[in-house]
């Protein structure tokens, strides 16, 4: 049996481009003699459709486009993931769910068991649980079709609880004691850079388990926060990848099911910077994309974060799409304005410079009624931040360009950033990067040529708000602020235990209280590009009002 | 047998405190020879805990609390809320359960089965469903314990689906096979006003069709978005509600469950924009209270959003810490800073006045080499409402003072405003409150004595970011807008539907295609005071990045 894996990108609610392009890959499929073609969980209608799925005419529009993709389906089958209605009297109205199409209509349809309901997903929201197991026969096999966390056994959500969120039911135990010939798994799995190997090493473990080949379909592209990095892979009965689709791109593939039993992918490891890089390039080129927008600006502060940022945007939206403002305050060091002029020469790319210390003095000399002769201090340092914020957003007003927000996870974790200032923008593209990893960033790329000037990245991180001012005045080196932030926020380690690992305890005990007492700047920021397995935003809710 | 029904208001993670709280009530209830005491769910950590219940030292508190209260039950049994660790070697970590304790400790736990996962609830993220059925004895008496949402058969979600999302399981149909003597319900439901009765009419529904009295107990106060209202109540074996607690306040109420069988509660008919008025004040106190903040501003225009906040804010943490900027532009009226003026003046709290003229001015010739003669538009009505946000920002950083964001759901819901200008706050006070009901909110906090110039209630709105500008130029009126927006979010109705109800299509067309493409601004503003069935913010997960 000849099997496509069609590893597409989706535009939640844009059931034309969807259905256009699944079907051009049916009819790509049948030209290459096809047996089967798969697409990934809810392509239908995009991944996640969050509460989308409780418009009655969101779903009206899924249920359509199933059956014209259907229509196609003539001398092919396709396993396509959608919604489906539930017909029982009881329950929640939807499905997750994987149609089975042939001969022009759906023929069957299969529906998710285990509904991921932590960190970034919450299906349970909005779906029945599957309690029924039953195989597709087609062209004398016997396929056991299943969706994304069925294959897996526990939840991922790392809480230092004793014991390990087991799921209560195996639809693969179920489903094998009928006895499949291979097991189609479709999904909607988002990147992580930290989780890398895991889901190789799940679909491995069931293949091997049921020796069973394997055909694995996920999505590429971003949806907002989320960024897909696709991965799709044929496994064979042995547990070999036999071969696997590219990483954030699109991507077809034809596998032969007898051939693959022999086959083992040549498999090159990519460092994880890399992928951030490529996640990263590829959540903005969508946010922009799908959005319908063109033009991104941001900031550029002579600093490694918005250096990062401006290379980003120019490498996913090209450097006549990309327009900068230097806003030099009266405490930037002229070298920080020569290095921004630098990158945006350097890129190509449009700059403009407006000083703001003749804005900050009509707020200073607005003010003086009212602060008299109180000290200078966090006010009007963000007073600074926010006359930039304000410039920033005066351009993106008047030229429709999307501002891009530049804050780092580290900054943003203990809240070294000033809300409606530098923390402004309508996507934050560095948001779950820790500051080391954007060093490492800059350093990848300015592997063949120095992009970035090398002044940015070395020269010690500063808001330039005060004069001499760094960041190493209240906070700890990087690397071990990362250190620490990355065990309270990713492995939600209680702060004894992080002590424990040997930092100081009024080190640790001052950061986590900086991170829990800022929750609410990042409560009210931009979307961020999610390449962790633990991001600030959707995936972690924190109560605001609540005693840490 | 004689039970106190405690109605008492919790802090998220504040075990101190709430141990405290309910160790006092315990004593309190001894010492009226009460048999029971009956507490909210998960009281003991404060609702709702949200991912704090994925951290192990939060659950180890919170247990330990449990075990101290469990201690003072000597002499009389308590039933208190809290999340126990699920024994079972599968499933999630944890139980949202009903704690039975008698004779100094903890004597059996009862787990909630049904876990609302839907609008702002997630409990499914944490919890594992109970399917174990078990009723309390206690002196004679056969209890069956339940946990909110355990007493309803479907979920009320406005999906518009033709099905209603009846639960697979009802709880009290497993119970009532035990024979128990009376229910006791423990809630964490948060007030929406326009649900007012469904909750009465689920509770005697399920007294009826059992023939059992039922004790309801929920929390009030505030935490972050959601208002808890309390209305505890006791219900006799007719339906009859005997003794119904106070709204928004704590209260502690004895009952006798012989003599309720003959009692049915005077009930007075509260109108809904007094409930409103009460949860806001609420809402405000308990933001500032449980976050530790005294003082609060905000920008008084003259216009009714600000001066409807201002007075719940005088009304909510007193005369002396409300403080207010008037910052008119080139563009307000007289008449604006006068309405403005007098309102302070009337509630006796600080103002200072602060022309925004000259800083715009200062923006407006440091961008000119970059906007050229590009005409007056957006760009630079924004630049206005963005000097306010900060020098707003500035006396919130220079004093510490809190700023209340004022804007309210009809704006919210177009994009009315100005992010990072008039969009700034830490708390949106009206932003689930309709345009036409801030009017009614006027004229309520009126109706003893002027308190709000009538002139500002009846100008018509506008922001005065232009000459001559009017909310009505670019918006239908109020009324129009405000019942097309309710169609569209709180019932989630079809464009299509609305139409239907006889509105002009394109207005329609104009207005959902505004609230659309404005889910960006929402994303970024503050929490939202929940008044509604439907807010803006945690309960409403509509993907950014998806066509409509």
């Amino acid at each position: 049996m000849k099997i496509v894996l069609a590893q597409l990108n989706y535009h939640i609610g844009n059931f034309e481009a969807n259905s256009d392009k699944i079907i051009d890959a049916i009819h790509k499929a049948k030209s290459k003699q096809a047996d089967l073609i798969v697409f990934s969980e809810l392509a239908i209608c995009g991944y996640p459709p969050k509460d989308l799925l409780e418009r009655k005419n969101f779903i009206e529009k899924t249920l359509k486009a199933i059956d014209l993709v259907a229509l196609h389906c003539v001398d092919i089958a396709a396993v396509l993931g959608g919604p489906s209605i539930n017909p029982h009297s009881k329950g929640k109205n939807l499905y997750n769910s994987a149609f089975f199409m042939c001969d022009g209509k759906v023929q069957s349809i299969h529906n998710k068991t285990l509904l991921p309901t932590y960190d970034i997903f919450d299906e349970y929201r909005y779906f029945e649980p599957n309690t029924e197991f039953n195989l597709v026969e087609y062209k004398g096999k016997k396929i056991a079709l299943t969706i994304c966390e069925d294959l897996w056994e526990k939840q991922p959500v790392d809480n230092n609880f004793a014991k390990e969120e087991l799921y209560t039911v195996s639809p693969m135990e179920k489903l094998s004691q009928l006895k499949p010939d291979f097991v189609v798994n479709i999904a909607a799995s988002p990147f992580s850079h930290n989780q890398k190997n895991i889901r190789t090493e799940i679909l491995q473990s069931v293949s091997k388990k049921y020796q069973l080949p394997l055909i694995y379909v996920n999505q590429i592209g971003a949806n907002t926060e989320l960024i897909f990095d696709g991965d799709s892979m044929a496994i064979n009965s042995k547990g070999d990848v036999a071969c696997r689709l590219n990483y954030f791109e699109e991507d077809f593939s034809l596998i032969d099911l007898n051939e693959i039993e022999e086959q083992k992918a040549e498999e090159k490891e990519v460092d994880y910077i890399e992928k951030i890089h490529d996640a990263l390039v590829l959540g903005l080129k969508d946010y922009f994309g799908k959005m319908g927008f063109k033009q991104a600006t941001l900031g550029l502060s002579g600093g490694i974060d918005s250096a990062v940022t401006v290379v980003l945007a120019e490498r996913a939206l090209g450097k006549e799409n990309v327009r900068v403002l230097l806003m030099p305050s009266e405490f930037s060091s002229d070298h920080s304005v020569k290095d921004a002029i630098d990158l945006a020469n350097n890129l190509g790319i449009q700059y403009e410079i407006v000083p703001i210390q003749d804005i900050f003095k009509s707020f200073e000399s607005n003010l003086a009624p009212i602060f008299g002769d109180l000290p200078f201090n966090i006010a009007e340092e963000n007073i600074q931040a926010r006359v930039r914020g304000t410039l920033i957003m005066g351009l993106s007003n008047k030229f429709g360009h999307i501002v891009l927000n530049t804050s780092n996870k580290s900054e943003s974790a203990v809240g070294y950033g000033t809300l409606y200032g530098d923390m402004n923008g309508g996507i934050a593209v560095l948001g779950d990067v820790y500051k080391t990893d954007v060093f490492k960033l800059a350093y990848f790329m300015n592997k063949d040529e120095e992009v970035i000037p090398l002044n940015s990245i070395i020269k010690p991180p500063s808001a330039e708000l005060r004069p001499d001012q760094k960041d190493s005045d209240s906070l700890p080196d990087y690397d071990i602020l990362d250190e620490i932030l990355f065990m309270y926020i990713e492995k939600n380690m209680p702060v004894s235990e992080i002590i424990e690992q040997g930092f100081a305890k009024e080190v640790v005990d001052k950061i986590i209280r900086l991170v829990n007492m800022n929750e609410y700047k990042r409560f009210q920021t931009a979307p961020v590009l999610r390449v962790s397995s633990k991001a600030f935003g959707y995936g972690r809710k924190i109560p605001l009002v609540a005693k840490h």
